[in-house]
């Protein structure tokens, strides 16, 4: 199932969060016509230090040549690969108001693997319709249709006081991965990936640096 | 301008990105009439150890009371108050694209105090239009509008190859934080605030994980 890896080891989070960057650099030039590139060039688009790009790209097992550097086009290949860009995910949102709308009219996310088959939610009024060719379902028709959707992924959009139930029971039923919107920490058992992307945390940021910048 | 601001310090990273996950326990327990709450409750629900909730807390100048604990409404004020989401923030989109109409769709945004008040893109088609509300200018108007909508903060959902010239263009207009949910590294001025939405990081580290438990 995971022949296509380049390496044996988990890749540690701070390593994984960096790779987009260069990803979408590495994207660019290639565009460019570019064929190698050096961790001294890299570094100077990105702002991170040479030796930690040299360290991440060799935790892909890539390797520069003296004076040649490396490949753009081994970098785009294994990174791609080992960000999973290029396989198709199955996901279901849970939650289908503002936000989970939001991500069903993000085309984006399929351009990057991420193939949302269905959404549910609790409002009677929203099952059988769809939104941006999304069809939405009441959450008790989970049991039966998931059976048929096998879906690995779990969007978690739902208002915060149905977060942890509704984790729990998309994990009861083959939910292997939740993507958490919410703004709550979630307990999930260890076999369960979750992943909080925390847009009232980086609003908060926002508005914090704001204000310092301003006293 | 900060008078409201219960400390001086400004508060680290972890502590801020925190706080969302209190708030939200906070505001779920006081829908339920509860009035103090402990940090070992606390603890229980949000799986952070009693000790790092005392720390936070003691942050926003709050402490708790032997056998009482912490007054229920002095927290949800404090965070509320350091979080900014009661005061009204003006935010410009920068690219009208997939990403760009999703975040103008999603008004849950409008609650945490972030107003969208026009969105900007390089192409002539979506000029004078508008999306769920929100108008739709081209981008060389931005300097004429700018004067008028005084907005602090822009969100850059403007493809990958136009993230940094776009950022810079902005901020040359007046936009003091930049939102970024492009998978670029932005460098930017230190009066400058950069909040990085990494999706497409957070959707690795989920399809890494579901990969390293399935070996």
């Amino acid at each position: 199932m995971n022949q296509h890896r380049h390496t044996q080891q988990p890749l540690p989070e701070p390593t994984l969060r960096r790779l987009p960057w260069y990803l979408a650099y590495i994207e660019r030039i290639s565009a460019q016509g570019v064929k190698h590139v050096s961790t001294t060039t890299m570094s100077q688009a990105l702002n991170v230090v040479p030796a930690q790009i040299a360290k991440d790209l060799s935790m892909l097992n890539l390797r520069g040549r003296t004076r040649i550097g490396y490949s753009v086009e081994a970098i785009k290949h294994a990174m791609t690969d080992v960000l999973g860009f290029h396989r198709h995910h199955r996901a279901l949102i849970f939650g289908a108001g503002s936000l989970g709308k939001a991500l069903m009219q993000d085309d984006g996310l399929e351009r990057y693997g991420l193939h949302i088959v269905a959404a549910f939610d609790s409002d009677t009024k929203l099952a059988g319709t769809s939104f941006a060719g999304t069809p939405i379902f009441h959450i008790d028709q989970l049991p039966e249709l998931q059976r048929e959707l096998a879906a690995d992924i779990g969007i978690l959009t739902v208002p915060v006081q149905h977060s942890k139930q509704t984790a729990e029971l998309a994990i009861s039923h083959g939910i292997r991965a939740i993507w958490n919107f919410t703004p709550v920490k979630l307990k999930c058992p260890s076999h369960v990936v979750v992943a909080d992307t925390s847009i009232y945390a980086d609003l908060a940021l926002i508005y914090n640096g704001i204000t310092e910048n301003a006293i």
